[in-house]
């Protein structure tokens, strides 16, 4: 039995949708990050850093969506949720997973997470004014040159789709409109077709409304 | 032959390290930031987001620091480079990898590449004058939680103590001192006796001085 610790429509919902997708055993922890549960004594044992997603397998807690997504893809092989057999193929998944988690998503957080780099009200109201070109760049990049299609990868699907739709759904709140990058937003629009998917949204909703 | 595409003391050293302890064939390709070639169109083929590492191998350019030290061990498995036969230790090494890049390498860039992020010069130097503060943090995270020792996985040298090492020659320079952190510090002395390092340390100096 896997537990997954999340936040509503946060990035661990690439995580989460990668369980539905694996037919692995989950359960899942809400933290309330309005009482800054991320950060409690009891939290920081799974998480160092404060942050989810965390995954808390029978040997320990694993850390950090890129290597989480890949661990369920081999935790759950006959799922085929990535080029387990093939590491070029695996290396470019675990490159666009590493853009996502430390460009794509890093220009989202600086909005509203803006004081992990900076002191001033004036610093962070200057980074949040420029996160939507920061995400409209970064989204030019998966549509022109990442995105191969019909998936991240081509013809298969894996955890790197996950993880985009996790970040194309942030863009509507961050002022981008995902038709600008027809690829990612034909992308999305098949990934909330998903049953796995769908039951993700669907339980971090109710989570959400409790 | 592999080719790495690397700037002089930059987040590539830690593949270049890598390529160095793996016994496979490769050559350098030096960028020259101060003449901006990491965003000259012919280089933006190879890494659309403008940045280094690169490695091009015959089936195509892998991009992101940890996607390349992985592949790298993958393609030297007699190198031993990381526990390649072990799912769940390999995803600790992806979870740490993935920290430097998410957290600790952008907690750095904050100095000197603030304007990623936002526009006004003092927002610049209010990031930079952060930015010791927070690699002081990450550094603790590292020490105190991540750290298994005598390298990082534990008993096993992997690719993630060539990325610690990168981060560690980063700190002097960024005005904290590694010494806060002993065992980081020693961490940091017996990888500079590592054949491996110092034979790629003196190439990226030789290639700075040329
Ligand atoms: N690089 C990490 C980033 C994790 C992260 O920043 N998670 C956010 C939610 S999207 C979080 O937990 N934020 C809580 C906080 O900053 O206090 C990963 O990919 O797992
Ligand atoms: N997440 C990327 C970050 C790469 C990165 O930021 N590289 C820096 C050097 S340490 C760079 O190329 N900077 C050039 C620039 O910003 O123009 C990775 O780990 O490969």
């Amino acid at each position: 039995m896997y537990t997954l610790y999340f936040s509503p429509n946060a990035c661990s919902l690439a995580s989460h949708i990668a369980l539905a997708e694996s037919g692995l055993p989950y359960q899942l922890r809400r933290l309330q990050f309005a009482e800054n549960e991320q950060r409690s004594p009891e939290y920081l044992k799974h998480n160092p850093n404060g942050r989810v997603p965390a995954l808390v397998t029978d040997r320990g807690t694993l850390i950090e969506s890129p290597a989480i997504l890949a661990f369920i893809a081999q935790a759950a092989p006959e799922a085929k949720l990535a080029p387990l057999e093939d590491p070029f193929a695996f290396a470019r998944m675990q490159g666009f997973n590493s853009f996502i988690a430390s460009t794509v998503h890093v220009a989202y957080a600086h909005r509203r997470r803006g004081y992990r780099w900076a002191e001033r009200q004036e610093s962070l109201d200057d980074m949040a004014a420029r996160m939507p070109q920061n995400m409209r760049d970064s989204f030019a990049i998966i549509e022109n040159d990442l995105f191969a299609g019909p998936w991240v990868l081509g013809e298969d699907y894996s955890v790197a789709d996950a993880y985009l739709f996790t970040m194309s759904d942030w863009l509507g709140g961050a002022g981008v409109d995902i038709n600008d990058f027809p690829k990612v937003a034909d992308h999305y629009r098949r990934m909330r077709q998903r049953p796995a998917v769908q039951r993700a949204l669907e339980t971090e909703k109710e989570a959400a409304a409790a």
